[in-house]
């Protein structure tokens, strides 16, 4: 079992199966010592974590939900290319669907950027982008993209 | 005549004229083996397709514009360095523009992807993110950014 | 002297002090010849500029918006690296808080794209998209990120 296999294991992460794209690209794609990632939606129990911030969902239910899409973003990255071959999270595009006076989408990005951190402790340390959307995706209340890097 | 000339041949699609940046910066940048585009807007008969998905588009009217960009992409590579130098399609970033009730980005955006596997085969299978805005530049409806790799 | 460090003098520009992440991430990495730097919001007397374009902020305002956001991203790439190791500035991604019909995001972000050609000249040439969201962190109207190339 690989360090980051061990490192999930130990932290009792379970990571989901990953999701098959909704429309016609793919998931994962690796070029040029770099992995870039599809933007992954938050699925809870198989379905689509919903709503928007600042009306339906508050701070702490939307890190949860960029969190979710966290552990998709690294089970593609399993599915595509196995642990092993890892190196480390380079960024993080996050969109968070909300209301005109929302204003606090760092700390709902937070969730994914966290759990980087937690899994790949100073190799899970990224640049991102954290912005709003007035809509995402079936709905749901956040989509993040993301590039690792390989060994 | 080049494969990807040919199989655009084949398939009928004529290429539009690369639209010149609306503003200070460049429509490709080619570094470290990839091609870097900047996003384009749907242009038809040289005017932007304008609107907004779940209001005054529907969303075949909106996969139709995404394919548009998906043109102006591949008009921009080729105009940049020629399709001889072209591997494959990487990523495309798609935003469009919707309503906070919509939820379909994904279909409006493969009008885009769907057009890169009917050009380029396996190399026009890429990764992407489909987001909404509340608006875009010059009222388009759709807005497309892409990474190439080169040969 | 390195010679952006001596046209940033010439031109009369100092740059602000590199804002440190509002989150959970790193505000520039390096990785296969390429920095990438997060988004940066628009700091003035270490306030963030505040608004929406369509609604409360004029165009112009936006860009002198934009242009803080740009020299917030030069700050971040000499804190990073130090501009001798700066080559060019490959890409920027602009996001502007707006509302649904507002159409100019390009003069927006043009205050960033001027800025790199101004203290880059050619080397400042970079793609970019430009694109609206309901709203952006901490209230802000602009928020741009980018991919510069090293040497």
């Amino acid at each position: 079992m690989n360090p980051i296999d061990q490192r999930l294991k130990s932290l009792n992460i379970a990571l989901p199966e990953p999701a098959a794209p909704v429309a016609s690209y793919r998931p994962a794609r690796a070029v040029g010592g770099l992995l870039y990632v599809s933007g992954q939606l938050p699925f809870r129990d198989g379905a689509v974590v919903t709503g928007r911030l600042g009306d339906s969902l508050g701070t702490e239910e939307g890190a949860a939900a960029a969190r979710l899409c966290g552990l998709m973003l690294l089970a593609q990255v399993r599915a595509a290319i196995g642990f092993e071959h890892l190196a480390s999270c380079v960024k993080l595009g996050g969109f968070v669907a909300c209301t005109p006076d929302f204003t606090d989408h760092p700390s709902v990005i937070n969730g994914a950027s966290d759990l980087m951190a937690e899994v790949l402790d100073e190799a899970g340390r990224h640049v991102r982008f954290a912005v709003g959307a007035p809509s995402l995706p079936l709905g749901a209340c956040v989509e993040v993209e993301a590039i690792f890097a390989l060994q």
